[in-house]
């Protein structure tokens, strides 16, 4: 009998209510019963994004969302400004090349944060930059950048502040209006604890003007229609095109699950699940990759230790023991492994992925000490919130 | 104790063991479990879809697909030809216009077909026409255009075909590949019997040759990303970006479904309950708007008789029978009403929908004989699949 423990920075685990939820009978989306969901699920996004902005919702993935701000904000031959420092901060600008812009994009290394001053510094050096695009959490590295200085760095240039929040948004804190960031997407899949299929924008004042001015083309992903839908006449809020509506009826259930819980304790949960993940992991002699810090509540990365081959401890983990990890992407591959901690967990999951690392690690010869990483973890727990 | 029946031409019903699968706990999407499993529905689809093209698949509602088509096949100035009679097919037109195409369209009053004969005069009028957009089953209005003999007009012409078939397939047959349609796109809340997030479409080799050449700026709807994802090193088959893996697992279970039942029976059934649907509506002396032949087979559209206000019927329906129907759109709004049987549908369904029209006229001051609707939909059921 094995019991599965998804461990992934998305999809993540997705609480039972949330899931009988969705298995209810399907409603129409052009009814008072609906918009009053809808109604009730946007206010509630906007206490999860912490902003008074209209956040709009599209039935897509993240990279949905992403493009969405790409095209709503920009006209082809924009200059625009990438900070990138993984995966998805590369993403940005793949998307800003495929719409034609003229991207400064800032490389840091795998693993490292993105630097607030240096996006300053090239803003100062050409003001003309329409937008900067950053990762808030990078899911392939596990940093989550510092968006209060980003937001800080960017205040004051004409150009707007775009965060790929997709794995941060209800982990990792991201304050949108009082850091000033213009535009903040996030995906269904991550800390809401929906299944994948959703992305949220919220969109600010300055951002919107962009948005009446742009000329790239769109459709699906125009925030004018998407705005339009939600003041149209009754039944009202609606979506331009068809939503995917039993993931909206899931998502009610899992934010009146964080409205329940708070904001406070449900970062304040992250950050105790971020420190117990990391002290387990160092007191197994492992190596972090992702920075040792309280920002990093929404994935630990670690080092594959030397020696072990990184795809048999993973696969060992899940088929054995029933906890699945994610791998390292990109130039990362195979160097680490990423346990993803942000929506549906509490202590219970940690012990037992932590319980299975020390168990995988003994079967493939690598010296543990049984009970060392729990130990470490059940002091962080002593007393918390998680 | 009402009882709920959606009898929309989508959302549909979705089958109660299609609700429990999509409840399962959530699996990851690059795993050798997930792959086995999109695998057997890329199967699926191709044998609903009728070709051996590859059909790619999307989290987004049915108009991305559609904008998938367009941005894929096209490169900005491109000359294409847009047929439309109703709602849907004006989509083609905005599309097109959104993505700076040079569109000629030929529009047609709603509820009226398309002419095959007007498409093939259009060709041969502009052999530089890159595409043809047209729509199989028209959701607005309930006409099902004749695919075969669009096909028939385009095949010879360098144009490739595209149709929306968003509320057809599944339940108004279109034979992909022996009609020479390049292009197909589904949604998956009509007759494939999940809730609405994603789209399908499928790619002919013809096709394929316009998508490698596109100039449209694109991303998140790039086919040749889709493509790739398909054929990439293991885990494969995946998609480019995180799928809406719930409702794939859901899909997983409706394709079985339509599997066992069979093409044949599948539209089989659909014919009967679009005639029964028919025979029920004028034998209580309403007069139909969508076409009384055998390929209206998905949506039924209905005259509100002189004297009624459209939604007050419909709300009578819904809030007293538990009977939802759709309502007009663009011009016959508050002119038609609209039921909806692509789906999980069966004789139960019609009866029902049709006892509660019957009380509802009655109850509004309509003359209706009670029963004379079911009388003549019970005729056409006697011995039928339905």
């Amino acid at each position: 009998m094995i019991k599965k423990f998804l461990m992934t920075p998305g999809p993540t685990q997705i609480p039972p209510q949330v899931l009988l939820a969705m298995a209810r009978p399907i409603i129409h989306h052009r009814t008072a019963e609906y918009s009053e969901l809808f109604a009730r699920v946007n206010d509630n996004l906007k206490y999860v994004f912490q902003t008074k902005n209209e956040v709009l919702s599209f039935a897509s993935s993240g990279t949905g969302g992403m493009e969405s701000a790409v095209v709503n904000l920009c006209s082809p031959g924009d200059r625009v400004l990438v900070a990138a420092a993984g995966k998805f901060g590369e993403r940005w600008r793949d998307l800003a090349q495929a719409y034609g812009l003229g991207c400064e994009c800032l490389e840091y290394e795998y693993g490292q944060p993105v630097d607030p001053a240096g996006i300053g510094r090239s803003l100062d050096a050409d003001p003309g930059i329409r937008a900067v695009f950053v990762t808030h959490s990078e899911t392939s590295t596990g940093v989550v950048n510092d968006m209060q200085a980003i937001g800080a760095a960017v205040a004051g240039h004409p150009a707007v502040l775009v965060s790929d929040s997709i794995s941060g948004m209800g982990s990792a804190e991201i304050r949108t209006d009082e850091w000033s960031v213009d535009v903040v997407v996030a995906g269904s899949q991550k800390a809401l604890m929906i299944p994948p299929g959703m992305a949220f924008v919220s969109v600010s004042e300055k951002a919107w003007a962009l948005a009446e001015r742009s000329k790239s083309p769109k459709f699906y992903f125009d925030w004018l229609k998407a705005r339009k839908g939600l003041s149209q006449p009754q039944p009202q809020p609606t979506t331009a095109f068809t939503p995917a509506v039993s993931l909206v009826v899931g998502l009610d259930a899992a934010l009146s699950l964080i409205r329940e819980e708070g904001l406070e304790n449900l970062f304040a949960r992250h950050i105790v699940l971020g420190r117990a993940c990391r002290a387990a992991v160092k007191a197994l002699g492992l190596e972090l990759f992702s920075p040792d810090g309280d920002r990093s509540s929404s994935v630990t990365a670690v080092r594959v230790p030397e020696g072990i081959e990184d795809g048999r401890l993973r696969t060992l983990m899940r088929d054995k023991f029933g906890v699945q990890l994610a791998g390292g992407q990109g130039p990362v591959k195979g160097r680490i492994f990423r346990i993803g901690h942000c929506g549906y967990y509490n202590y219970t999951d940690i012990i037992v992925t932590i319980t299975a690392l020390e168990l995988a690690l003994k079967e493939l010869g690598h010296p543990v000490e049984p009970g060392a990483g729990i130990a470490a973890a059940e002091k962080i727990f002593a007393g918390s919130l998680a």
